[in-house]
């Protein structure tokens, strides 16, 4: 079984809007076993959006709507989806009613247009909308011939996911074929895609039956597997084995093998070895350390850190001796050692990060290029010092520099 | 006139990956007063891409490719093109000496696929990739009766971006009524839509030559206005007059008129002002600081700061007397005031910054509930603080305190 996802709505065909939804719809339809065969976007415009959900109902056997079922005349999905089917919509006695009674609660009164939204296409099962007041719509019918499952949802995306996982999964469920898919994905840091390919690619290309995909993205690699058996246990055991194969070759290069992001990692061994982190970065300006506190219960194992801007702070934070700076420049070996040492003695921290580099585009020089980063970890006892030139524009190269500081830590602590 | 922008590639269609290609696109069609009446994305599949190729054809003057131009089988745009337009291609010989160039520059033998990359649709004009081998196509062609514009880019944004603006964009503007298209977008801080559509809409809808769009997005309001007129000029002076009457009523809740960033304009105040930042902060985790240091030539302005996580830090590094953390708590208007003052002695800034406050999910308290938020300016004479409790998940609380604090400091500057 394949599907198509259609989202209505001119604002997603502005430079300023994306379509998010496809996302989730598409990870949640791949567990189901059901193939996306292509997405599309359409302006709130009836006999677009008509001829739209005709040529995806041509094509696929489930068509997914989102948005477009709210109340105001921009609202065309209702109209559209019924126009494509060629029959009428049929007011719901039963939303409305509905609809009233929200309003009532609230003491105020319905504006009229919303008595649209009570407006189910012929032949469709209303969903219940819990956080809402658009239900979605759900229509097994019969197209050109086959048949064919058209889903409407609000574009609302906590309501389009409250509507899909209560109402649509379990329909869903009962139509396809039992779910025997499993997936799961490795996350890689610290080595190029060429280089994961061509380790890992003997072991996945002897697993004929699971799918891999590999994708490079700010600065990490990502191996997806994916796996279609004859029982659930099946998939995900093949998926289990090949992940551990792969695990084994690529060896503590694996950061994650369950979706944790790799911050989320560090603190999880951080809080295991009962060690704490602080940090002193330069060129990447707070960035680590905003990373690190972007995961909930990082007080924790996180106790703080200094931003070392200017050459003073990075003296009067972490007490990096003045002649260094003068001897070495800031952005050097023994003052990315020092800022790390200094750090961890000033906040009490078991472990301290230092960073510092020159993330550009200005401020270059024959001895420190744009992209020269040096990033360090201090216990204490040693202080391992991290150097490479990265390319790039000024965000790139501070996110990688911040890769490459987290997962030192990372490995310092495996 | 209209356009579609069709994206090939079967990795947009997974849930790991958008087409951001199009956004680009759209900004540069809508620049020169084509619409965008639809976008879609298909996999790498010959028959389904030339059916979506002529499904595009048929409903939009203009249809703009991208993707599947690379030397491999699973690279199905030209055939797909071809196909659609019932027409063959030819491989042609400049393009494929150019080719044998290129990889005998560096000595190294060309895949036998890579010929492929030569294969230009009959009637097409061929547009050169100044950064890649892959070249774009350019069709002026007939397609059910009507003249339709047929153009194939890489996938790749840099060769996509470098083709368009040298290839196309001329072709373009020879082929459209002269551009006389004016746009601005005026971006707020610190109002609610609601708010800003109530004040400006009385305004805007006197211009009734200049389309306007309210978008809320990352806790900043934008109003886009666009105006099609006689002349390019003309389009210019209706959206400034507009922009300017709308700033006028919205007063210094705009921060930026030309389309600058918070954190840009913060450092543009500061530097005109010979104003310096420093900032300590707690919820917020570095996120401030990372946001200014984002900004190229930042460190002329800001000198550094400190992320005092810990309550030990934030008398280690803001000299937080202990008794104001015992007395009022971490979350408190004393303790932001206090890390402001204290930040911006320790680092000798003119001006400081404190941040604290209860991002959560845990962590929340009956004194101080989550989304609790206190932001402190502090100038050495007066010491401003905010308090907010913002809504939301972690991510969007610690987004919407680090821009309440950052427009603290332009509201200051100003």
């Amino acid at each position: 079984m394949n599907c198509e996802i259609l989202a209505v709505g001119s604002e997603m065909l502005t430079p300023f809007r994306q379509d998010t939804n496809s996302l989730y719809l598409t990870e949640r339809m791949n567990a189901l076993g059901v193939v996306l065969l292509a997405k599309g976007i359409i302006g709130d415009n009836r006999n677009l959006a008509a001829a739209a959900i005709r040529h995806a109902l041509s094509r696929a056997d489930i068509v997914l709507l989102t948005g477009g079922l709210g109340p105001t005349m921009d609202d065309v999905t209702r109209e559209a989806a019924a126009q494509a089917l060629g029959v009428d919509l049929v007011r719901d006695p039963d939303i409305l009613a509905a609809l009233y009674k929200r309003y009532a609660e609230r003491r105020i009164a319905m504006p009229e247009n919303n008595v649209r939204q009570a407006d189910v296409i012929r032949g469709a099962v209303s969903l219940h909308n819990p956080t809402g007041s658009a239900p979605g719509q759900w229509i097994d019918t019969v197209f050109e011939g086959h048949r064919k499952i058209l889903i409407l949802l609000p574009g609302v995306p906590h309501e389009m996911k409250a509507i899909f996982t209560a109402e649509c999964e379990p329909r869903l469920r009962e139509l396809l074929p039992p779910g025997n898919i499993a997936s799961r994905m490795l996350r890689i840091a610290g080595l190029q895609e060429a280089e994961v390919d061509a380790r890992s690619a003997p072991i996945y290309t002897s697993f004929g039956d699971v799918e891999t995909t590999i994708l490079a993205a700010n600065s990490e690699i990502q191996l997806h597997f994916r796996c279609n058996a004859a029982t659930p246990d099946k998939a995900q055991k093949r998926v289990d084995e090949l992940c551990g194969r792969v695990e084994d070759e690529l060896g503590e290069s694996v950061f994650s093998s369950h979706g944790e992001s790799l911050e989320q990692v560090v603190l999880f061994f951080l809080e295991m070895r009962g060690e704490t982190l602080s940090t002193a970065e330069s060129c990447t300006g707070g960035l680590v350390a905003m990373r690190v506190t972007s995961v909930s219960g990082s007080s924790r194992s996180f106790l703080g850190g200094a931003i070392v801007y200017a050459n003073e702070m990075k003296t009067e934070f972490a007490d990096v001796p003045v002649k260094l700076l003068i001897e070495h420049g800031a952005v050097s070996r023994p003052v990315a050692a020092a800022l790390a040492e200094g750090i961890r003695e000033r906040t009490g921290s078991t472990l301290g990060l230092g960073v510092t580099g020159v993330a550009g585009p200005g401020g270059g020089t024959p001895e420190a290029p744009v992209g020269l980063v040096y990033v360090a970890l201090s216990d204490g006892r040693e202080t391992v010092v991290k150097e490479r030139r990265f390319t790039g524009d000024r965000d790139r190269i501070r996110w990688q520099a911040s890769m490459l500081g987290l997962d030192l830590v990372r490995r310092r602590l495996m």
